[in-house]
C-alpha cells in the first residue's frame, strides 16, 4: 500500500501545477490535426524526465514509455489534447487567445491531469511491476481522429489494456461513473447531394426542384429509426445540414444535406446505413433526381471491457479517496469517442469524473461557456492513479 | 324551313311521350354492361317504324338507321342508356324498382328525347337528304365503355360527323352549354399494392410496414400536379381509395390504393403516368417493399370539332326556340365521358342541356338525390333535332 | 428439502394429467371475456380438493385458496386461460373444435400446468407456511384485459407476491429466461378518424381529402419515435391500420386510422401520447379537416420486482431440476401483458419457459400454427412449484 | 396614312441610334432602385426637344409628356430600365463594366426603342391629336417594384390608356405576340422561419429539429397546388430557398424558407395565401415549433384590356410593317410583371416582341448570357409607333 500512499502525496503536492498546465493549454487550444504547439508543450515537460518518447501516426500524437525494470504487463493511460472551432464566451485570465478556437470540451484538463501524473508514476517507477504508456493522442475531435492513425502505427503493440477518462460536466464534481460492455455511441457521417434542374420559380414543369426532394428525403429517413430499428436498440439519424439557400423565384438546382447516425451495435450500423442509402435511391427513382452519397463510418461503439473496467473501478472504491464521493454505474452516455478505436483493439476501461462547477450548473460540453470545476483535476489523476498502481502492484 | 317547323310541331305532340318514356327507365335502371331490358325496351318502340337496326359490339348498344333516300352524308346522334350503383334516395311513383342501382346521371332522360325525336325524324326523313344513325350506346359509366366496343365494330363506319348531349344538373333549366375544342377531362385510373411483410406491432425491425410505405406515396404522388405540370395545363391525380384496414397490434403486410387521373392533354396524360409509375418504383426502392401497378389509362380527352360544333351552336340559335334561353360557351368540363372515343374517331358536337330543377337547387349527378327537370327533355330534343334538320337540309 | 422432494415425485407422477387437461383446454377455446366453459371445466377439477374457490371480478376469473393453517406470508401463482380470434392451421387429434378460435399463445399450457400444480400444493400445504392463491385469471388477450377487474375486486388482497410465467416459443424448451425491473413494454392503444369533404375525383378544390390528410399523419407520426425518444429509452409507435377503402373516382370524406403504442417507461408513455395528439390537431389545423382521436392507456409496462426475481430464479437454480438447461437473463419482451397490473400492485416475479417444439423450429405465439413442446409443462410446474415451496418454507 | 408614312421613314433613320442607346445602357446596368445614372442619362436625351419631364414616385422613374396641342386622349407609352445582380458571361464591345450587374432581361432595349420613338413622336406631334406620356419606369424587377410608388404620385392621372412591351427571347424575331384577358401571373413571396431548439445531434430527445419541422412543410406545401386549386386554374407554389446549413452533429434550431406564389385569379390568390399560412400553422402544432411568415403579396394578374388589345395588335396588323411575320396569340405567360399595377388602374395593353437570336437559340431571361437580337429594336419601335399613331388620328 505504499506505493498509494506515496502516490497520492505526490498528486497532492501537484495540485497546483495540474492546474497551472491545464490553464495554459486552455488559453493556447489548437485545432484537431493542428497541435503542434501543444505537442511541443508537453514534450518539453517530460524532456529531462526518466522516460521515453516515440511519436505515432502522421499527427502529432505521441506516447511516453516508463519502465518499471521488473517483469509485469505493460498498461496505457490515455489523454487526448485538442480544441474545438468554438469562440469562447467566457471571461477567464486564461481566456483562449487563438480565435474562434477553444478547450470546450475539457481536453486541456484530460493532459494536464496526466502529465502530473505520469511524471508522479515515473518517479515511483520502482514500486511497480511492468511498464506504463501514456498516450497523448492528438485530434480526438474530428473524424477520422488521431487514434486511428496512432494505432496502426503501433502505438499499442505490447500493450495489455488501456485506461481512459473524460470530464463530464453533466456529473457532480466527486462522482466516479462508468459502465461495463457499450458505453458510448458509435459513430457515422454522411453528406448528400441532391441535383435536379434549376429554372424559373414560374415554370416548374421545367425544372427538377431539388429542395423538394431533399424534404421528401428528411421526411423518409425518420423511419429508419421508428421503423427499422428494435425499439430496445439504440439508433439516432439527425440531419444536421439543408443547405438550400436560394431565392424566392428561382428553382434550386441542388441541395446538400449532412447527417449524423449513432448507434450501440455494428450491426445496427450496417442497418442504418442501407437504410440511408436506399432512401436515398428511392429519392433518385421517385424525383429523378441524382443522389450523389458520401457515407464515413467512423468511431466505432465504444465497449468498456467488463473484467478490466470492474477491476479499475474496484481499485478506486477499495483506495477511499476523499475527494470521491461515489463511484456508480451512469448507464450509456450518447456521445462518440475515438477511444473506441483502441478499445476495439485491445481490452479497455473509459470512465467518466464529474466536473459541474455548483449544484445543476450547465455548461454543456461543445459550448462557448463549458466550464469545468479544477477540482475534478486531482480527482482525475488519483483516480486513474489509483487504477493504475493496482494494475501494476505485481500481484 | 318547312322541316323545321313541322319537326318542332311533332316534337311539341309528342312532349308527354317523352316524359313517360323517361319515367319508365328511370324506374328499370340496370348497370352498365348489363342493360338488357333497357335495349329491348328502346328496340320495342322502333319495332313498326321505318327505320333498320342492327347491334354493335358485344354489349348491348345499337344502332337505328334512317335513310332520306338522297345523297349526302351520314349524321349520328349518340344516347346512352345505362344506369350506376346507386341506391335511390328521391321520393317518386317512378322510383327504382332495382335496390341499389339508379339512374343518377340522366342518361334516361338522353334516351328518351333521342328516341321520340329519331321516330319524328323518322317521320321526315323525306324533306331531309344524306341519312342519320341513331346511336343508342350502351355502358358509359364504367371503363372501358361502351362506345370503345360499337367503334371497334364499325357503328361509326361512313358517319361523318356525331352529335352528343348531356344534361346538366348544374346549369339552368332553358340554357344550352357548349366549348370548342378539348371539352371534358380525359382520364385514367391505377391500382397499386404495395406489399411489405406483417408482423407484430412491438417489433417494426422484423416486418415492413405497408401502410408507411403507402402513406409516403400519398404524399409524394402530390409533386405530380405541384411540380410536373405547366401551371397553365390542367391535371388532377386523386388516390380514391387506401385499403389498409387492420387491427391495432400488427404490422400491415400489405395495403392497396386506387387513384384516378385527369389531363385535357395527351401529353400531360403520358407525364403524369410517367410520374406515378416512377414514384411508386421510388418507394419500392426506399422502404424495400414491392409495388404491383396496373395503370389503365381510359377515356381520351373529348375534343369537340369546333367547326361542327360552331355549326351545331349556330343552328340552335339561329331557331330561335322558345324554350331556349341562351346558348353559351360554358368552358371545359372536369368529368370524363366516353363519347370522348367517338370524337377521337370522327368530328364531333357534345354539348350540355340544363336540367336544374329549381334557381340553385343541387342535385349533382350520381348523387342519391339526382333529379333533372324534365322540362329539359323537349328541349333536348328540339336542339338536337334542329342540328340535325340544319345539317341534313341539303344546302 | 423434504417438500422439494415431494412435489417433484407429484408432479413426475401427473405429467400426463397436464398434458390431458392442456389438450382439452386446447380443443375447446373460448374468447376473453367469453371463457365461461373454461372457467367451469377448471372449477370442476378443484370440486373434491381441500381448498376454497372465489370469483374476482365481472368476468369469469377467480382464485383457489390454500391454507397451510401456519403463519406466514400469502403467495399468488397466476396463469391465464384465454384463447385468440385465430383459426388454427395445426393438424392435431385435439385441433380446436371453435372455429376461428384457437389457443394460439400457450395459456392452455399456463392452465393445465398450474392446476397439476396447485393439486399438488394442496396435498402438501402441512410442509409450507403461509398461504397460497391460485389466480385462474380471463381475458389476458384483450384490453382492457381480466387482470384489472379481478385486481378491482380484491384478488391480491392480502398477497404479498406474485409470480407468473409464459410459455415462450422462441427459447429452447429446457431454458428458463427472466429479466429484472422493466421487463414487458407498456401499451396504449389509439383510434383517429379524419375527416374532410367528399367529392368528384375531377374537382378536388370542391373537397377535402381525407386520404391526403391521414397519410400526412402516418408520415409526420414516425418523428414521434425518431425524434422525440431518447435513444437509450424504448418506444414503438405503429399504425396498424388505415381504413381508407373507397373508389377511383370519388375523394375520401373520412378515413379511420388504428394506433399502437409500446414503451418501457411511464413517461414515456406520456410524452408518445402528447406527441400523437399534437400532431393530429396539426393535421386538423394544415389541412382544415377534423381529428376525431379516442386514445386508450391501457397495459402498465410490467416491472418485476428485482429482489423477488432473483429469490425465485435462484431457486430455481438451486433446485438442480434436470429438466431445466438454464437459467438466463433474457432481457426484456416486446409484447405487452396484462400482469403488469398485477406487478403494478404487488411485488411480483413473471418469468419465460421455453417451449421451442424444435432447434430453430418458428411458431411465433398468435400465429394460426402456434405449436408447444409438451415438455414446457412439466418443466413450467417443476419451476412454479420449486419457487413456491421455497418461498413457503418457513426459513 | 401620312403621319404612319413619316414615322416609319424616321424610326428607320434612326435605327443605328436604338442601337447605340442600347449598347450604352447595356454596358452601364443598374440595379432596381439604384438607376441614377441611367435615368440621367436618358434625361439627357430629352433636354433639348420639344416635352416636358416630371419626376414620379421616390425613385428614379419619370415620365415624358408630349403634347399635339389638339383635344384628344392621353395615351402612356412606358418603358422600364432597370437591371438585374446577374453576372454576365457574354463576351461583347459592350459587356457590362458594373460587376453582378447585367441588362439580362433586355430593359436596356425596351429603353432604347422608346426614347427613339419618343422623339419622333415629338417631331410628329403637328399630326397627332390628344398627348403622349412616355413613361421611364425604374425599379421592375424587384418587390415592390417601380410602378406602384410612380402610380401612386400620379403617374396614370388624365391617362386613358397605357401600352407596353417586353422582348421575349423566345420568340422568333418578327413576331408580335399578345394575349386578352389575364396574360402574366400575379405573385406572392413569403420568408417563413421555423424556430425549435438546437442542440446535440446524439441526444434528439433534449432538441427540438428545426430541418424536420421545415420538410415536413415543404412535403405538405405541395398539396396546395395538388388539391386545393381548380385544375382548370392557374396556381404555382415554389420554396425557392431552404436555408438551414449547420454541421453533422448538431440538431439545427432554426431555418428559413422563401418561397414564391403565381396564380392568374385574385380569388386564387387568396386561397393558396390561406392554404400556406394554415399549413405552417399546422407545422406549429404537430411539432411545437414557431413560424414567423412574413408574407408578401406583390405584383397583380396582369390583365390585358380585350377592346384596346384587339385595336392595338389590329392596327399593327393593318399597318403591314414589313420586319413583322406574324401578330399572334401567344397564350398567357408565366413570369410576373409590375406593369400588372398599371394594368390595373387603366385598361391596358402588354404585348411581346420576339427577340431570339436564331432559331431555337436559347437565352433565357435573367440568366448570364441572355442575349437580344437588336433587329427586335426597330420592329418594337414600329409596332409601339404605329399602335400610337392609330390611336391618336384623331378618328
Amino acid at each position: 500500500m505504499t506505493v498509494q500512499t506515496d502516490l497520492m502525496a505526490k498528486l497532492d503536492a501537484n495540485k497546483q501545477t495540474m492546474i497551472d498546465i491545464r490553464r495554459h493549454l486552455h488559453q493556447h487550444p489548437e485545432l484537431s490535426f493542428h497541435e503542434k504547439e501543444t505537442a511541443e508543450y508537453i514534450k518539453a515537460f517530460y524532456k529531462d524526465l526518466d522516460c521515453k518518447i516515440t511519436d505515432y501516426g502522421e499527427g502529432y500524437g505521441f506516447a511516453v514509455d516508463i519502465d518499471s525494470g521488473k517483469t509485469g504487463p505493460k498498461l496505457a493511460l490515455r489523454a487526448d489534447f485538442d480544441a474545438l472551432a468554438v469562440q469562447e464566451d467566457n471571461d477567464l485570465p486564461f481566456k483562449s487567445v487563438n480565435p474562434g478556437v477553444m478547450h470546450a470540451c475539457g481536453h486541456d484538463g484530460h493532459t494536464a491531469y496526466l502529465m502530473v501524473l505520469a511524471k508522479a508514476l515515473i518517479e515511483l517507477k520502482d514500486q511497480l511491476h511492468g511498464s506504463i504508456r501514456i498516450v497523448h493522442q492528438n485530434a480526438e475531435e474530428v473524424s477520422p481522429g488521431g487514434a486511428k492513425g496512432m494505432l496502426a502505427a503501433g502505438v499499442l503493440n505490447g500493450v495489455a489494456n488501456v485506461i481512459g477518462l473524460h470530464v463530464m460536466s453533466s456529473m457532480p464534481t466527486g462522482s466516479i461513473g462508468y459502465h461495463l460492455n457499450e458505453t458510448q455511441t458509435g459513430r457515422a457521417n454522411f453528406t448528400i447531394t441532391f441535383t435536379g434542374k434549376g429554372g424559373h420559380a414560374s415554370m416548374p414543369h421545367l425544372s427538377n426542384d431539388a429542395i423538394v426532394a431533399g424534404s421528401y428525403f428528411v421526411t423518409a429517413v425518420q423511419t429508419v429509426v421508428s421503423r427499422r430499428i428494435d425499439p430496445f436498440d439504440t439508433a439516432s439519424v439527425t440531419i444536421g445540414s439543408f443547405d438550400g439557400a436560394g431565392s424566392y423565384n428561382a428553382i434550386k438546382e441542388s441541395v446538400t444535406l449532412k447527417g449524423d447516425v449513432r448507434v450501440m451495435k455494428e450491426s445496427t450500423r450496417t442497418t442504418v446505413r442501407n437504410q440511408i442509402e436506399q432512401i436515398a435511391h428511392g429519392v433518385e427513382t421517385m424525383f429523378g433526381v441524382s443522389a450523389d452519397i458520401d457515407y464515413d463510418d467512423n468511431y466505432p461503439v465504444l465497449v468498456n471491457d467488463p473484467a478490466l473496467t470492474t477491476q479499475v473501478t474496484d481499485s478506486i472504491k477499495a483506495a477511499k479517496i476523499p475527494e470521491i464521493t461515489t463511484v456508480f454505474d451512469c448507464g450509456p452516455q450518447d456521445p462518440s469517442e475515438d477511444f473506441a478505436y483502441f478499445a476495439q483493439d485491445t481490452p479497455s476501461c473509459f470512465f467518466y469524473v464529474g466536473c459541474q462547477t455548483a449544484d445543476g450548473a450547465n455548461h454543456p460540453h461543445h459550448s462557448p461557456d463549458f466550464m469545468m470545476n479544477e477540482a475534478a483535476l486531482i480527482i482525475a489523476a488519483k483516480a486513474a492513479g489509483t487504477a493504475a498502481v493496482a494494475y501494476l502492484s505485481g500481484d
